[in-house]
């Protein structure tokens, strides 16, 4: 498998994901990797390390579009952008699939207007998964649309429910609304249209609306929302456990008897934090989009990069496109 | 002063309603309260305690509201529930402020139904204050009001610093908007109409987008959005809090050499539950309706009653209000 890289985007590039391609280089014998930046700065951090020189190309790209850019905006001017050329790479077909840490707006558009949408497909839609309490779970839309219609939400929750049993091995995924109430009555103009869709589909295991504040338990795989509520609930996610930690910090410093007990509770707190890390799940997919499209974090380490490569190898060696459209095909027959 | 409570609302009623009430009588000499539900049974409770008996009157009403019956049905139905009884001494000017942990969605239906809106007011809001990182933040509307819009929202802001500024006692309290970007163009349809509105007020002082992650610091006091976003983010706030103590307190089980460290800890958390405990900013205000309305959570116990009980006294001694209609007055001359 061919897999194009963007090799400037994400707060720690080129390094970190130069470093993840080596990992992954060495972790999967069937890749090769097509990364896109200067040449020479690619070369120089690649030549820090040891590397089967034959299965990385360097595609020499020498603009870079900001986090700050309007997307559409830096599309069209920066025609040899790292992230335009790598996402021309998938839609040329030399690769099958891309990932890229840097602009979510300008990668996102670029994946609808370069690599273009899945015919029949509405709007495709962000789906990062996550650690919950109970296993992961993914968000569908977590930012791509942040105006949708109801029939959008019945597409993600098709294309998650795939994503689930394709890539996480998952049978029978349970599909659940984000709602502000358990009752099907709940909730605003959206949800409650996307509700009565959402249970006249037959072909998912639709479980009904999911409050907030179960999301993080892992209980319900495939969690369906409108990207402004997507984005808003993941965003809190990140915040409160940032809040709760540094208050227990807090309240440890000043308590000079809790301060005995830190050194005790370590290991604990290691195997939580990697039980909680993003990064061991790789990047978020953006479904709906005709090839393999990853977003990563902004802030990726090379943990994160390879993960993200080892999650595009995942997608690719099931099928995951061919079967989305499958589906979209089987319901535009109906 | 004179408070109506709701004697049958809640998972605790009465016989935390009544403790609430008791200690608030202890605590404060200028109010009275009025109580509705079964006479007999709040007797009952009442005979468990020494208490001024002049200052307690006991309404006498057969019907309660579940959580689970449609709110506007519900009011029209059961004339004689403690809701509708506790509304109509509010109406009828015989108290100044009204209390109840009962059906969420029957106490707000039925404030603007019985108890009536301010003039002028399009949408009263329910505006909880919760306790963050670095002091308490409110959010406005936590969920009264699923589909909204932007002036709807500004409104809220207007509310939410006048009360931050007379109950809280903070002068110039930061507004901002929850959105999903920090740019003024980032959000959807609703929060960029509402930033342009927000930002052309001269009153308020606002300070743009706030992320939800960023809605648990504390460092913007008034937080206005839509009540889905702002019930969505409530629920998740205590949905992720509860997960991560949990996984927390799994991951110490696990760890044998960090069950030693947990008797060390413990004043530390205990100091932490209280900074993070709900129940001791009272209830939630319905902000814009022509009467002190405190919803009070369900799960609420005599402490939280007592609270809401204080905090009713403070809207009325600030004459809460009276400041609302100047402000809303005041715009409608321009």
């Amino acid at each position: 498998m061919r897999i194009a890289v963007d090799g400037m985007g994400g707060d720690n590039s080129p390094h970190a994901v130069v470093e993840g391609c080596v990992e992954a280089l060495k972790e999967f014998d069937d890749i090769e990797l097509y990364i896109t930046g200067k040449e020479e700065d690619l070369q120089k951090e690649f030549d820090k390390y040891d590397y089967d020189k034959s299965r990385i190309k360097l595609i020499n790209s020498t603009e870079v579009i900001s986090p700050n850019e309007h997307p559409a905006m830096a599309l069209r001017k920066k025609k040899d952008s790292t992230i335009v050329k790598a996402l021309r790479l998938v839609k040329n077909e030399e690769c099958h699939g891309v990932i890229s840490a840097g602009s979510t707006g300008a990668f996102l558009a670029g994946c609808t207007l370069i690599v273009g949408r899945i015919k029949g497909i509405e709007r495709p839609a962000l789906a990062p998964v996550m650690p919950g309490k109970n296993g992961p779970f993914m968000v569908i839309d977590a930012g791509a649309n942040v105006d949708c219609k109801a029939p959008y939400l019945l597409q993600f929750a098709k294309m998650g429910e795939i994503y689930f049993k394709t890539v996480m091995e998952i049978n029978n995924p349970k599909v659940g609304l984000i709602n502000i109430g358990e009752e099907e009555e709940k909730g605003n103009e959206l949800t409650k249209e996307a509700y009565k869709l959402l249970k006249e589909e037959n072909n998912i295991n639709f479980i009904g609306n999911v409050e907030p504040r179960e999301v993080s338990s892992g209980d319900v795989e495939v969690l369906v929302c409108d990207g402004f509520v997507g984005n808003a609930v993941l965003k809190m996610y990140e915040g409160v456990a940032s809040t709760i930690t540094s208050l227990i910090e807090q309240e440890i410093k000043n308590s000079p008897i809790s301060m005995i007990g830190v050194p005790f509770l370590i290991p604990a707190y290691k195997k939580l934090k990697k039980k909680m890390d993003y990064k061991e799940y790789g990047g978020a997919p953006f479904l709906g989009v005709n090839g393999i499209c990853v977003k990563a974090h902004g802030s990726s380490d090379a943990k994160a990069f390879k993960n993200a490569i080892r999650q595009t190898r995942i997608f690719y060696n099931n099928n995951l496109i061919e079967k989305i459209k499958l589906e979209i095909e089987k319901n535009h027959k109906i």
